[in-house]
This record gives structure tokens, sequence and C-alpha cells, in this order.
């Protein structure tokens, strides 16, 4: 099969004892290997791709019934690991914040249930036709939608992620390769056979959801290249950045989010200070949360001393620059700080001459997630637009509406700092690709090529390809 | 700069040796390192992205007037490089045919110049507004798209592509590391200082183009996923399968092109000769030329003897399964057969018993290129349509159609193989993304969040982002 060719010498960037999955000799009888399982969902993703709507929207509604029915059965498998993780939490070796990711309860159920019944409300993303030529008379071009193939979805801790990682794919007509965190296994596993068994009965095609069970597995699968077409890692920053860093297969996701918002010298005060808390406090764990302010020279005076009452009665902790420390009382930042995500009631604030070095600032330490500006001079708030390369850029807006769903995309696939594919929040469109198909009536390419070659008319059609 | 962050322990998948280039001391005084060059096109990259239509294709058409000003240099550069390599030719150990596309004249001179022409007229792939939403009263998004930032070319022989590449790149607003075969070195230096000069002093930022002059050079970009977006292997299939396997970076192109053409029973026989024969014999040597002809066991005896005579008169080497065997006069085809892209006159020939096998075959077989299906039966043609996982599928068309410039792009910059970003014939579409842009009035989220919180509007504009 030359077509996964390339997955041998794809393996030579892996660890040398992951050599092993290059044959496909089960590591016991019983288990089937990572490739086994890679070439399963191959292989069931082409019947996949052909699923109608009302099929897989039927497939997600049992999906949805299911955790209803079998609500205790998952509840008692989380609690198995949620007794284990106490143990580690106590020893100190696992942070509670973790147990309490870790944690399902009638309320997640309710959620994960919500979650699919607005999959189900979404349109179709597969056989959308995005464009249609005419290419001579009787030649038709269609390109047309289509799923990706087989998507691995490694993620950490959350394991209500089996579901929302299933159900994007289920809706999206791909496979899936799901891997998540040793510490949920059970709860993980419970999930897993629910989502599978049930789906298999609704006649999606056996195979398409596979379960990765252990960090060797998703090592051997970062090199099956051939057969996985994406790779959508949910969880830390460090996890993000460790599977980019361990695969040739292509990432959908953020490693930092450092968000900057820049206060202009025409900034409207009331907004700036209203925009920075909601940017800072209103869930400053989460990426696009500001990390960095910038402010220009011309009004630090009169504003810092005005955010600075307001952020600090909110428990933020203040780093700055010289300028910056002239006027309020704040910590000294190192360049370190502006290079960093808090994650946390913690902002850095640096002064600036003017919009040029507000660009580059956040240019040189922005992460290219989230950014703003706040100005009421449109022709300055156009530079900060054109300017910066982020993937969301913000006029008198927080940089918190960086989302799928505020974005109106209905489902977030996840967020995308990379500059290939998708970009910023993405919806299903994330997981879909197209075709192209060519109807002729037995064209051939000589009629349109050499001497007296015939024309291409090349004319744009508005038909919809009808499956 | 956290955004780089990953560059260092990208370099860990590469051979040792190039560890030098993850610090920043030049080789020598003089020469630049990969790395600086890479950063000087990023930098550059940001202005670059905000060049207007008018700017762009002044440069362009620039760069063609000082082509035909320039010829002798071109020319006179193109004949050292000829000197060496007719000596390497007569040693036995370079091919005549990369001799050929080493060489340049008048005649390719005159087409870079028409390509450049085209691309002028060509609407601008950057500031197009894909989308637009209200999020809320006040509150509009804008999907726009831009340049990815900074795309690689590396290429084999043709010379030429310093011209293409750079030029796709420049209309995209996109930075360029270019990167040629060493036999054409003082072509694509006086090319490439030719490109250089002529942009940089029609106000295109300088350092947008940069050359990398030796294999350890591309090596070390390979690792750069920080600062180079997309890399657009152009040469052989070995070629792109060796960039392929040696970066993490996004990858547009294709390894293999090994096409199908499936004969249904319901085939019009004058239609299925007509295609096979334009789709075997126009032009042996591409990528979207057939392979392997499937044929249906009902028609194989009266269709076979008549494609045999066809081809066999056009020179055509065939190879067949048992039932081939027993109707023409072929050699035996080997497992190994279905798997090779002969890009020559060889065919090799398959009776399969239906639809089924067919689709099964082209899947299991095929490089996801380029497919088709001769058939009259309506049915059957949407069963391989839809079945059939690869970039174009054709219905009594041949594969030879797919073509960046017959598929209507203007310009190709590759067909792609792989599935996300872009697929199939890829047009100056394949080097931008988009970005959002939110425009508010002092918005913040939590208005919309928590108790009492606002719902959106998500309601669609058709409003065109202006910059």
């Amino acid at each position: 099969m030359p077509k996964y060719g390339a997955f041998i010498s794809q393996m030579i960037t892996l660890p040398k004892h992951l050599s092993l999955y290059t044959n496909s000799i089960p590591l016991n009888s019983m288990a089937p290997t990572p490739l086994t399982k890679a070439k399963q969902a191959k292989q069931a993703s082409l019947h996949l791709a052909n699923l109608t709507r009302t099929q897989k929207d039927k497939a997600l509604l049992a999906i949805a019934d299911a955790l209803l029915q079998q609500k205790q059965v998952i509840l008692s498998a989380n609690k198995k690991d949620l007794r284990a993780a106490a143990v580690l939490v106590k020893k100190g070796s696992l942070k509670s914040s973790f147990y309490k990711r870790l944690a399902l309860d009638e309320y997640k159920i309710q959620e994960m249930v919500a979650g699919l019944k607005s999959l189900v409300a979404l349109p179709d993303p597969v056989g959308r036709t995005l464009s249609s030529l005419e290419l001579d008379k009787g030649l038709e071009l269609y390109q047309v939608s289509c799923p990706l193939g087989v998507v691995c979805f490694p993620f950490e801790a959350r394991p209500e992620l089996v579901i929302q990682g299933s159900s994007l794919c289920l809706k999206s007509g791909n496979a899936v390769l799901l891997k998540g965190g040793s510490e949920a296994a059970h709860t993980n596993n419970a999930l897993y056979h629910l989502v599978k068994n049930v789906t298999e009965n609704a006649k999606v095609p056996s195979g398409w959801i596979q379960l990765l069970e252990t960090r060797e597995e998703l090592h051997a699968v970062f090199g099956m290249d051939a057969y996985v077409d994406l790779l959508v890692p949910r969880g830390s920053n460090a996890f993000v950045k460790y599977v980019k860093t361990h695969t040739s297969i292509p990432v959908l996701g953020h490693t930092d989010g450092i968000c900057q918002i820049y206060i202009d010298r025409a900034a409207d005060q009331k907004k700036a200070i209203a925009i920075s808390i909601d940017a800072k406090c209103q869930y400053p764990a989460v990426c696009n949360s500001v990390e960095n302010l910038l402010v220009h020279k011309d009004i630090a005076k009169r504003f810092l001393p005005l955010l600075y009452t307001e952020l600090a009665k909110r428990g933020v902790e203040f780093r700055g620059c010289k300028r910056t420390q002239e006027i309020i009382p704040v910590k000294p930042a190192t360049e370190k700080d502006w290079d960093t995500e808090y994650n946390d009631l913690i902002l850095s604030i640096k002064v600036v001459d003017d919009i040029a070095e507000a660009i580059a600032f956040t240019n040189q330490h922005g992460s290219g997630h989230s950014d703003a500006i706040v100005t009421e001079d449109e022709k300055t708030a156009h530079l900060f637009l054109d300017g910066v390369d982020s993937s969301c850029v913000f006029w008198n807006a927080s940089t918190r509406f960086s989302d799928g769903y505020r974005f109106g995309m209905g489902a977030e696939v996840g967020v995308s700092t990379f500059k290939t594919h998708a970009r910023g929040p993405v919806g299903l469109e994330g997981l879909v690709i197209y075709k192209y198909l060519v109807v002729g009536a037995g064209h051939v390419v000589s009629t349109y090529t050499g001497k007296g070659a015939k024309p291409f008319t090349h004319r744009r059609l508005d038909k919809i390809w009808e499956r």
C-alpha cells in the first residue's frame, strides 16, 4: 500500500523502543496494536464519510439517551478513578484541581447530553458544495466538503472529552482515536464502550471509534501519518507542545495564550477599564485572558491609577515597566514576564511610545492568539487590526470573546494558533476538507492542449452537487 | 519569544550536526545563518501582509521587465551551470533529462514573463471577507483572508521555480525561503538577486526573499516551525517524501501519483477508449496519468482486445491479472505492480467483479490523487464518486484534468494529496489563511455569561471588511 509507505520512515523520528509497532504483530494475542486500531479506524472512515446527516444525528441522540440510562454505570466507574486519585492527592502527587476535572456528576452528564443535542441541531458539515465551475460544455467541476478521515483526540484529565471528541468526529464523518489520561481510565473506558456499542448498533461502521490505552500507544500513533489525518490535543499548554513536537501529523491547537490589550491615547477610558477587567478577571485561567497590558505614554498618568484601583480590588497582582513603576506601585516586570502566560490574576503593564511599539510588542511577545486595541481613533484601530499577526484581533472588545460558541460556530473543536488549515476558534469546519468531483461526457485533455487547443470556458456555475 | 519556543525541541528530530543552527552564531561572519534568514523573512512577512494589490502587482511586473532586460545575464549564469552539468552527464552521474530541466532559453524566459503577467491578472487572495456575523448589536465579527507568513519552496533542477515560487508568494503576501538544486546554483543565484533587487526597489519589505544555499541550510529550516508556516516542495516523489519525513512544518504536495480508471460494465466503450488513451499516453510522465486500469468482468472480453489494439500501437506495455492474461497477451502483474507509479508507457490491468471491488482496489492501491470511472449508469457513478477517497474523482473524464490551470485557478501552487489545509490542485488560496477581526463598542464577555446572561444574536451579515 504505497499510500501508507511514509509510515515506516516516519518511525525514524520516534523513540527506538516504539519501532516494534512498525509490524502488525499484536503485543499479546488479545489486544490489538495501535497500528491495528489505526488501520481499523481508516477502514471505517471510508464508510463513515458517506453516512447521511439523519444517520449521524440518530447515532448522536442514541449516545445522549444511553448516557442518561447508564448514568449509574458511568458514575460508578468514575468513583473508582476518584478513589485512586484521592490517594494521590493526599500523597501530594496529584493537584486537587486535577481531581476536580476528573470528577463526573449528574450535572456534567446533563452537559454532555446538551452538547450532543446542540451538535444534532447543527447542519451537516459534509457534502456542502463549496464551488462549482464549468470547465467546458458538459464538463463540470464540483468542490464538495468531505471528512478528513481519521482524527486523533489525545486529552488530559476531563473524561467528558470522550463524548465531546467522539461526537464532533461523528458529526463530521471522521473516525476517531481517543486517548485520555490514565487517571481517568475506568471512566474513559466506560464512556468509550457506551459510545462504541450505541453507535455500532445505530449502524455507524464498526471500528470507527478506538481507545488508545497507554502513552506508548499514543506515541506509536504519532508516527502514523499515513492513517491519521489530524491530531487535536486538549489539555495544558505543555501537553499540546509535547504533542506538536513529537509528530509530523498536522496538529490543531494552541500552545500558548499570551494575549495583549493596547490602550491607545485616543481610548475611551470607561471602555478601557471595562475591557481590562473583563479580559483579566472574568476567567483568568483561560487562554484568551489578557497577560500584557500596553498603554500609550500620553494617557498613562491618567489611566493607570484608575486601572490600578479597579483591578487591585479584584485581587490582581501587577508587574510593570520602569515608566509604569513611576505611576503606580507595582513590582518591576522582568523580560520573562512579557513572555509568560500567568493564567492567573497577574497583569504585566508596559507604557509604550506609540501604536508602532504596541504592534511590535504584540507580535514579539504575544502567542498569536487574541489581542485587542481600545481606541476611538479609527485609523489607529486599523493599523492595529492589520499589523497584529494573531488569529483574533479586537477593537473595543474583550479578548475573552475568542471562542467557538461566542463566534457562533455552535461547536468548538479547539482554538488554533497554527496558520494552516484552520486558525482561531475552530468549529466543525476544522474537521472537514473537500474533494473535487468532475463530471464529463468522455472529455479528454488532448482536446485542450497543443495546436488548435480548445479553450476552457471556466464559467462559474451556481449548482449544488447532489449525491 | 515564547512563540518560537517549540523551535529548540523540534531540533531533536534533526541530525545532530545540525544542532549548531539552534544558536544564532553565524557560520562565518559574512554569511547569515538559516536562522537569521528565517527570522528576517518572518519580520518582512509582517509588513508584506499589508501591501496593496497595486503594490504587489507593480513589483511582479517589475520582475517581468527585469527578466527581459537582464536576459543575457541570466542565460550566461545558466551556461555556467550547464557546462558543469554536461561534464556530469558525460561521466554518467547526471541524467540527461535532468540536464534538460536545468537549461534555460529565450522561450523559458518568455514563459516566466507570461506566468508573471497571468499572476498580475488574478485577484488579490488577501483581504477577502470570507464571512461576517453580528454577535450582538454593535459587535461584529469578520473573517478576512491573510497570508500564511513565511513559505519555504525547496525544489530540484528547474531554475524557473525561483521565479514561480517567489511570484506566487509575493502575490499572496508571503515571505519566501527558496532552495534550489546545487546543480543550478549560478542560475538560481542570478534569478534570486534579480527578484530581490527589483522587488526591494519596488518597496517590497527588505528580507522578504531568502535563498538557502546548501542542503544543510534546508535541513536546519525543517526544524524552524516557529518561523516557517508551510513547505511547498517541488520535484520528484522521492524528494517530496524526503521533505515530508524530515519536518514538522506543514507540507503541501504529493508523494505518489498512482491513478486508477475503472471501466464499468455500463461503460460507453468509445468514451472508455478515448479516456484510457488520454490518461495513459497524452503525457505519461506526470502524476495524474493512469497506472492501473480496472475493468468489469462482464465487459472485459469485449473491451480489453479493443483497448489492447489502441494502446499497443501507441507503445504501451501491459501487465495484467490472471483474468486479463486469458483475454489479451500481457505479462503477469505482480502485487508490486498495483502499487507502482510508472510515469511511463506501462499500464497494469485488473478484471474486477463489481463496483465494490473497484472502489476497494482504488482506496487500497491508489495514492488518493486522481481516479476515474467510465459508466453510463448514474447510480454506479455516484457510488464511485462517493466511495473513492481521493482529491479528484472523475466520471467520464480523463484523470489528466487534475491541474490548477485546467481547474480554472489561474496559478497552481501544487497538487496536494494530504488532507488538511488544501487538497488536490491548489491555487493561490493554498498560500493564505484568515484572521478574525472583531469590532465592538466596549463589549465584554461578562454581559453574556452567568445569571441574566444576554443572548448573542449571531445574525449573518453580508458586509465586506474594508481596510
